[in-house]
C-alpha cells in the first residue's frame, strides 16, 4: 500500500478556527478548462472619473455630494443592508422552525483614496496607513454605539467579487449580533483559550514560522501565510506576531508593518497574474460588546477567487456548497508561488 | 417604537438543519445595480455538438469514446477530485493545527440526455424517471463499496455556476468521509430526533403546508418550499411528505411524483427570467455506512444564484464570507413570485 503523501493524494484537512473540513486534490489541478471565462477590467482608469459616484466633488444616488476629500473618506452606506432603527420586538422562544430576530445595525463605505483607479497596492504607505487610521476610527465610534457589538470591515475588489464600482473602497457594517463565522471563530478561540491558557492563531503561527513551507511574507510585526486549511486557490490570512484582539491595539510601528505587508501582499496578487487582483478581504477581531475578550486575536483575510489566470477562477458550487469546500492546488504550493513572487508591482517594471 | 415587521425590517432568521443564521434586508431589494452583468447562454443549441465530450458516439478527454446512449448515461470522472486508490496513514491524535486525512472516493458524471440541447425542464416525465432510476442505482452500487460512507448527488446548472460543458449532466462524489455540510445536517436531525421522537424536516414541513406561505409546488407525494431560512434569493428545497431516509426508498407513485415536481419547479424557474436558469442542485440523504439513520429524511435543495434578472445575480462576497450569508429578498416573497408562475415553459408558449 503507498504511503500518504500529502502533496500527491486526495485528503481533508481541518479547519480549527471553524472546526469545519476542506477536500484537498493536489492531482486536480491539471484538469482543461472548458468553462466560464470572466472578463478583466481595464487596467487604464482615469484619475478621476466624473460618472464615478465615489469620486471627490461628485453626486452620489441619494443626492448627496462627496466633498474634495484628499485621503480616506467615509459615509453611510446609501443602500444599507442594516438599519439604525430600534424596533420593538417580543422574543419568543417556543419557535424551532421560524426562529426570527430584527437586527440593527450601521452601514459605512470607506473610500481608499480620492484616487479612481489607485488600489491598494499601488498606494504609498503614507495612505495605506490613513486608511488603517480611518479604521481605527470607525471601530471607535461604532463600537461606542450602545447597540454596535460587533463591527465587520472588509473588501469586495474586483467586479467578479460583486463590486460594483473599480473606484478602491471597503465596507463596514457594524451590528447588534455576532454574525455567524465570526461566533464560529469566536467558540473555537474561546475554547482553545480554555484548554490551553495561550492563544489558538498565536500558538498556530508559532508552528508555522517554525516549518516555514506556508509563510509568504514575514515582517518585524506581522506574518502573511497561506493557512494551513485554507479554501480559496490564493487565500491568505495576516496574523500580529504579538498577541492583541483588536485594531485600536496596534503600535505606531505595528501601524506601519501593517501598511507595509498590507501592500506588499497585494503587490504580490497583482503580480501573479498580471492582472488587478480580485479578492474579498476583512479583518476579524474582538466584538464591541464591552467584554475583554482575552481570547481573540486580531488577524485578517484574503479570499481571492482566481485560480489559474486572471480569467480563469475558482467555482464554489455543487459539491462545495452540498458537501464541503474542495481546492485543487495545495496550500504550500500557493504559498510557495506568492512567496517567490517579485515585490514590485508588474506595472513599475 | 415600531412593531418589528418580517416582511420591512432588518432582521435574521435561523437555520435548524445546519445550526446557522442568514441576515435579511427586505428593503434592499431596491438597490440599483452597477455591477457584473453575466452573459446567457443561447438558447438555440444544437440537438448534437460533434466537440462535446458529452454527446453519444464523441470522444473524451482520456481517450474514450461514449456509447451511443439512448437515456442517462453514467462513466468516471475524467478528472476527479478523489481518487479510489487504498492509502497508508497513520492517525496521529496529537495534531492540532495540522490535521490532514487522506480521503478515497469515486466521482461519476451522469447524463441526463443523449440530446446536447435537453435540459431537465424540457425533458419528458419519463425521461426524468429514468434519471431517479439512474440515481437509485448509483446510490446502491457506490453504496455498497466499502470505503464508500456517503454518497453525494449533484449538479451545476449554467456556466455561472462552473459548468463547463451546457449538455445536460449531473454528479456524483462518492466517499469515505461524511462532508461537512452533511454532517451538519445530520448532527441537527439526530438531536431533533433524540428530543423529539420525530423528524425535523416532516415536523416542519407540517408547519410549512399549514401557513401555506413559502410552498411553491404541492402534490401527492412532494412539496418544493422556499425554506424560512433560505439563503440564495430563489433558493427551493423538494421534501417527501413521506418521512424515509433515500432516494432508493421512493415507491413508483414517488418517482413519478417526484419526476413531475422536478420537472415542474425547473419548467417555473426557467420561466422567471426566461432563460435556461442556472443553479447548483443536489439531494440530501442517508449515508451508506451500514447503520441505518431513522433520523435522516431525504430532500433536494436547490441553490440558484441569480437575483434581479438573467443577467444580474446575487454575489456571497466580503459580508458573507466573513459575517454571514445575506439575502435582499424575502423567501415570502420569492416563494409567492415561483408559486405565481407558470407551469408551461416559456418556449412551448
Ligand atoms: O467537475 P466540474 O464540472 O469540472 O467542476 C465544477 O464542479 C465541481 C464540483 O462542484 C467544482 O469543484 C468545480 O470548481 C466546478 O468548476
Ligand atoms: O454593497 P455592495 O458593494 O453594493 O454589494 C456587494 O457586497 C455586499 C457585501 O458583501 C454583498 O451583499 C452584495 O451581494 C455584493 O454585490
Amino acid at each position: 500500500m503507498k504511503n500518504f503523501d500529502i502533496n500527491e493524494d486526495p485528503h481533508r484537512r481541518y479547519n480549527p478556527l471553524i472546526n469545519e473540513w476542506v477536500l484537498v486534490s493536489p492531482h486536480r489541478a491539471k484538469r482543461p478548462w472548458q468553462g466560464q471565462n470572466e472578463t478583466v477590467a481595464s487596467d487604464v482608469l482615469p484619475e478621476y472619473d466624473p460618472t464615478c459616484y465615489l469620486c471627490p466633488g461628485n453626486l452620489r444616488a441619494n443626492g448627496m455630494t462627496n466633498p474634495d476629500y484628499e485621503a480616506s473618506f467615509v459615509f453611510e452606506n446609501d443602500f444599507a443592508a442594516l438599519k439604525q432603527e430600534k424596533i420593538f420586538f417580543e422574543n419568543s422562544t417556543k419557535e424551532t422552525f421560524f426562529k426570527a430576530k430584527p437586527e440593527r445595525g450601521i452601514s459605512r463605505v470607506v473610500c481608499f483614496s480620492p484616487k479612481h483607479n489607485l488600489t491598494l497596492p499601488e498606494m504609498t504607505i503614507d495612505g495605506i496607513k490613513d486608511i488603517i487610521q480611518t479604521w481605527q476610527k470607525e471601530y471607535i465610534d461604532l463600537g461606542k454605539v450602545d447597540y454596535i457589538n460587533y463591527v465587520q470591515i472588509f473588501e469586495n475588489k474586483g467586479s467578479v467579487m460583486g463590486c460594483s464600482n473599480p473606484h478602491p473602497h471597503g465596507q463596514i457594517w457594524a451590528q447588534s449580533s455576532l454574525p455567524t463565522e465570526v461566533e464560529k471563530t469566536q467558540n473555537n478561540l474561546k475554547t482553545y483559550d480554555d484548554l490551553h491558557q495561550s492563544n489558538l492563531l498565536q500558538d498556530y503561527l508559532q508552528e508555522e514560522l517554525k516549518l516555514d513551507e506556508r509563510i509568504v511574507i514575514e515582517n518585524t510585526h506581522f506574518v502573511a501565510l497561506v493557512p494551513f486549511w485554507a479554501i480559496w486557490p490564493y487565500e491568505t490570512m495576516i496574523i500580529s506576531k504579538r498577541h492583541f484582539g483588536k485594531i485600536t491595539d496596534f503600535t505606531s510601528d505595528e501601524t506601519t508593518a501593517f501598511a507595509t505587508i498590507l501592500k506588499q501582499l497585494t503587490i504580490k496578487y497583482d503580480n501573479l497574474f498580471e492582472t488587478s487582483f480580485p479578492y474579498s478581504s476583512g479583518i476579524h477581531q474582538a466584538p464591541t460588546d464591552g467584554e475583554s475578550h482575552p481570547e481573540w486575536q486580531f488577524h485578517m483575510h484574503f479570499y481571492p477567487p482566481l485560480l489559474r489566470s486572471a480569467t480563469v477562477k475558482k467555482f464554489m458550487v455543487g459539491y462545495e456548497m452540498l458537501g464541503e469546500s474542495q481546492r485543487d492546488i495545495t496550500p504550500e504550493k500557493s504559498a510557495s508561488i506568492l512567496k517567490a513572487i517579485s515585490d514590485t508591482h508588474y506595472k513599475n517594471k
